[in-house]
């Protein structure tokens, strides 16, 4: 496994104007969302850009849960720009925008759907160099900031879907936890919850030595590569630290030591699922959200309608991990009693019921909304749902690298 | 911090041809020892090599613990080779020898003293690029594969030294546990007792937060940190895993899980230290290794005299953590406890005997030789002894990187 360049502590991110001389930058574009560019991280970093005399623009368009359309804006920028350095102040949405960005300023000639994992997109690889990108991320949620990943929805299909490559990893991520603290509730109850799929599902993944085929080259391997005992360890250490910190970090604003673990436990859960994957809950997730049709997220800035990323992972947690514990109870209890069940008198054959009430309290506990019914869904959507969920979680489509797309 | 490119599993080592003809390798320099050269590890590799018909040479003049004088010898047969990729199959001593034939072949008018640590050499950095460097390590011990660093004996100054530069890091480590069966009963334990000081020191370092004076600059941060949330997560779980399995691999050579086991946790300690660094044990052995009058080493087939790097670390480690616990006495507590310390009735002052006790029966357990006497001192040596620690430990020095060197 490969992990990210990553630079943790309290106010590290003031320190991006003297990165961005020792790049030897001479124009950065700085992409953020319209919420964000009001606020102290953005400011933080703008001051010390500043205090360099480099040269910058800011692209604050952002969408949040960027889509086709709103990427190829920013791509537009970015190529119009000549930039030779990108800096990525935000969430998943943000950091993933500036990626794109920057692949396609690099790659002026390419067609937007060359490098969209397939079947919708051709999924050619990347054979040019980009340039350097630092992310500096202000949810505790996606670990974009340690992947090669981007996602977006392609309208077209409603259905969200993605570019990955190791090429589009951020340079350096700078993971300031200061800059979580101005997080809405909401958005740190569901980008947390988005840590809590990603730690559980990796660790939960297919293990790297029952996936076949075996593709004889390794460098015909996929990016995501089943659980294996390097990304268990981020994996159940994200997991450890969001059951003791998330429940402080979403009611606590100014609880610095809990939003500040959860800053981490996003980088670890990211570097693990990076590397192993992710399942159901995401692969579930990406219909969700792309069917959106009125559901408004609370406490998030934006006008359009949204099932925020980690609230569309985590509604399905429960049935999911009750569906796959028979796979390996043994970890599916070991998860449990790490988010604080009570183990006693439990039996193997229990597993996913006991994960799943586990969940269900977790989520009663922070508030969520009661399952896919109060975001808008009845009945009627299943079949479009379904549709939806199917490329994305076939065992097969996985081992070819096409879930790459479900981050 | 930035970790390597680390393939793991059982018989990943065979594809490795593979892995040559997707760099475009047309002329290998495989490196080994003399000993390995006629085991299985450098067979498998060799069988893998041939299949592909890449064009090879093998240099198994690796010295046991090398010196000027054997990388000198090294990296005037990587020069005359014009070799374009590098592959080490071998412990530390051939990892390391690699690293230096690699960089000074790629730096051919450089003075040998050139990029050694200051002060015995000049520490300038290298700014030319290295050909690829696989590392197949056949010890769980060092960690090398993961690690930017190349130690060596000093042979005028009776001194271990270095070269520390994330550059001559490399490019991929392939961690096949098979390759440790064969390890004799001694390598396994002197190189488990690497990895058990690799993961406690890492873990007592001096919290990067605590670090004094804080470079203005990012650039001009050491590699070696100081103890912080992300090296502590993999000092830790190498821990762990030592208390584990270490007794189990030592004194069964085919029990594959726990020397599978032991093998990933000196990858999982080399991240955490060359991340966070080490200190005392670390810093003392090098004039217990440099000054080494007549000890032959037990297992070791080697022809001069030897007191291993892993013995040479472990001998001062009660003596160090009884010294080290005031400090951190929790973390010196949690560590007797993942050793399997009883822990009723223990109080904080008792941190440092109590890790003290721990590490005197584990090492007993062992059958270590009993402290220095045993591997030749006597009290005439403690001036030179402590005349070779000082430049290693002292603070100061440790902030500027010198004691990259110790590892
Ligand atoms: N690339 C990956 O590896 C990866 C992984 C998971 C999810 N994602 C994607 O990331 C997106 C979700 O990202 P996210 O959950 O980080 O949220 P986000 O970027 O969508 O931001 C959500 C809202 O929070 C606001 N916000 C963010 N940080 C704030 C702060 N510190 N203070 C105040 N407001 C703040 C934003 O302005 C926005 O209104 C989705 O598109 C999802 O698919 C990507
Ligand atoms: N670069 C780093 O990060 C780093 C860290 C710690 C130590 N070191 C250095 O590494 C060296 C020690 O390396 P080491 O402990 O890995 O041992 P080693 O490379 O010195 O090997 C010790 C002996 O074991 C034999 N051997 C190794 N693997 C074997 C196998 N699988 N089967 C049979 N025999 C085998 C070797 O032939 C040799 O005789 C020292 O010079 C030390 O200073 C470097
Ligand atoms: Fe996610
Ligand atoms: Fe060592």
């Amino acid at each position: 496994m490969a992990s990210s360049n990553i630079r943790y502590g309290e106010g590290v991110s003031r320190e991006i104007g003297m990165d961005l001389q020792n790049l030897g930058a001479q124009n950065v574009c700085l992409m953020t969302d319209k919420n964000l560019s009001r606020l102290a991280p953005v400011k933080a970093v703008l001051d010390s850009l500043s205090k360099t005399g480099v040269r910058y623009k800011v692209y604050d368009n952002v969408r949040v849960e960027p889509t086709d359309t709103s990427f190829k804006e920013a791509i537009l920028f970015a190529k119009n720009g000549s930039f030779d350095v990108f800096v990525a102040v935000g969430g998943g949405s943000v950091i993933d925008t500036c990626k794109a960005a920057n692949l396609y300023a690099s790659h002026p000639d390419a067609d937007f759907l060359d490098f969209v994992n397939a079947p919708i997109g051709k999924g050619k690889p990347i054979t040019r160099a980009l340039k350097p990108l630092i992310a500096v991320p202000t949810t505790a949620g996606t670990g974009s900031e340690t992947t090669g990943v981007a996602i977006f929805d392609f309208e077209p299909l409603k259905a969200k879907t993605g570019i990955a490559s190791r090429a589009i990893r951020p340079t350096l991520g700078i993971v300031d936890p200061v800059h979580t603290l101005s997080m809405p509730e909401r958005v740190a109850a569901n980008s947390g919850f988005d840590v809590l799929c990603h730690a559980l599902e990796s660790y939960t993944a297919l293990p790297y030595n029952q996936r076949t085929p075996c593709p004889h080259d390794p460098i015909a391997r996929p990016a995501y590569q089943g659980s294996n005992p390097i990304s268990d360890v981020w994996s159940r250490h994200a997991l450890h630290m969001v059951a003791k910190y998330m429940k402080r970090a979403v009611r606590d604003p100014e609880d610095l030591e809990a939003r500040s673990s959860m800053h981490l436990a996003s980088v670890f859960a990211g570097i693990g699922f990076g590397n192993a994957g992710v399942h159901l809950c995401h692969g579930m997730s990406y219909p969700i959200s792309g069917n959106v049709k009125t559901h408004s997220a609370k406490g998030y800035s934006v006008e359009h309608p949204l099932v925020p990323h980690g609230l569309s992972v985590v509604l399905t947690s429960p049935a999911v991990f009750s569906f796959t514990a028979p796979m390996c109870p043994e970890r599916h209890l070991e998860a449990a009693e790490i988010l604080g069940a009570d183990m006693r008198q439990v039996k193997r054959q229990d597993a996913g019921a006991v994960l799943a009430d586990t969940l269900r309290h977790f989520l009663f506990d922070l508030q969520v909304e009661d399952g896919l019914g109060a975001v808008g869904y009845s009945k009627d959507d299943i079949p479009a749902l379904v549709k939806g969920t199917i490329p994305q979680v076939c065992g097969a489509l996985m081992y070819e690298g096409l879930v790459a797309g479900s981050v």
